[in-house]
């Protein structure tokens, strides 16, 4: 087991910034189980979804943590979670990390919300990759608690390095904001069918010009018991199983017997 | 059949810009069919996957097209293409489309690179609030030909209004770069397996940190028949099934077995 012959090399990002208290106990959960190197945004990059800096250059400037990450070689990002990964896996790392783990995010990455998450896009990245990737959250509350979730990551990591992922599955873990001793362990779940509920507040700018403002409700729209909001509701870690091939396979069958050609005009007819 | 009592309502929007050719082509073939109010970013915003702007305000200007499109509703946005979206079903449309439609996209989202689309995610956007959702690109090429294009996804879009697609499907569409008359006709595809090749190219900024620029090469690690890569080298129209449900159903299963729990540090022990 090669964890066993070598430390294995441990990828950390996040979205909400280098200097986040999440990364920070996150990093240091990981130190317990491999190397680690750091490379995040410099700023927080919440809700970027899967941006990437394709125009201009990215900067990269080292950086220094201290007390529990203080011999950890980190370096800060002047872009987006998935650029932190790609230049981590093209050219930083001197070579290919065992796991790439994202987070601590601040807030749930639950159901929909996936899909604009910073986080789980750096995790997804790695995992098109063929790298290993988790992707952690910690759900917003009172009594959440960095650390607990840092525990539970590291179990969560530990496990993946042994039994290693399906290829190109990354899971998406998200914490309940109790403390730890009440967390009731953990809960494989998929993705809670859910939306937003969105009412942009209009206004004017200083051209008199409308203007709105994104104000957005949660909804769940699922009821079943094996689904990520379920699990962190009742006190259980989530973990969801996600994947960056999109193809909705169980729909080819039926498109395929469509007759799309009946309604394309004649080919003299323009347009 | 509700198309034959009215017209429908077709929301058209892209990530090109509003200026872009291939919205133009897009907006004027969707005239055809129903209503169009077009509804997209003011400025060009390729790459930035499922952005949304959560802080500050987003600006709406209304804008003016020429010819085909002189009656036509329109509104930039300056925001993401998600935003364009969210915008116009929550707050600017007076009633729910029964279609939106996004692109023409100034090249290919296919394969792995729908992850970074602006053109898919609006698409997305809108299956989230479960409208029937078309994204449409013209794969680069001397040939490629926005009115081609067009004929296609006005054609797919009648299909669409009538049989309606599955809650959540969006149909990921590619138009290759050929003359009208040389197109073989539609093939319902699958995303094919690939990745980036990166190697970011190393430079100094002017405080003589390092800075990286993107550079990449495109991969296709998928030798199948049925993939929307193997469609367009084939001179066929790809339709792709994609959904926003990412959950990984295929492995719920097994690792719902795995034993998490033996990983975990024991309770009283801190990290």
């Amino acid at each position: 087991m090669p964890y066993q012959r070598r430390r294995p090399l441990i990828l950390v990002t996040n979205d909400d910034g280098i200097g986040a208290p999440g990364l920070y106990a996150l990093g240091s959960a990981m130190t317990f189980l491999g190397d680690v190197v750091i490379i995040a945004p410099k700023e927080e990059q919440s809700a970027v979804g899967h941006s990437i800096t394709i125009r201009g250059s990215v900067r990269a400037l080292p950086y220094t943590f201290s007390d529990a990450l203080a011999s950890v070689t980190a370096v800060a990002i002047e872009g987006t979670p998935a650029d932190c990964v790609k230049l981590a896996l093209n050219t930083l790392l001197h070579k290919r990390p065992d796991l790439v783990v994202s987070g601590i995010n601040r807030g749930s990455n639950m159901a929909v919300n996936i899909m604009y998450s910073g986080t789980v896009s750096a995790a997804t990245e790695s995992s098109i990759r063929g790298v290993d990737s988790l992707a952690v959250s910690l759900v917003e509350g009172p009594e959440g608690d960095y650390d607990a979730a840092a525990r539970y990551a590291l179990a969560i990591a530990r496990k993946v390095l042994r039994s290693r992922l399906p290829r190109g599955i990354v899971l998406n873990i998200n914490v309940p904001p109790i403390p730890y001793e009440e967390i009731q362990g953990v809960m494989v779940t998929r993705l809670a069918r859910s939306r937003w509920e969105e009412s942009f507040i209009e206004g004017v700018d200083e051209a008199n010009q409308p203007c709105y403002r994104y104000k957005g409700e949660f909804i769940n729209l699922d009821a079943g018991r094996d689904t990520d909001q379920y699990a962190v509701s009742h006190g259980y870690v989530s973990v969801s199983p996600i994947q960056h091939d999109l193809t909705a396979h169980g729909c080819l069958g039926v498109l395929g017997t469509w007759r799309w050609l009946k309604y394309l005009e004649p080919s003299g007819q323009h347009l």
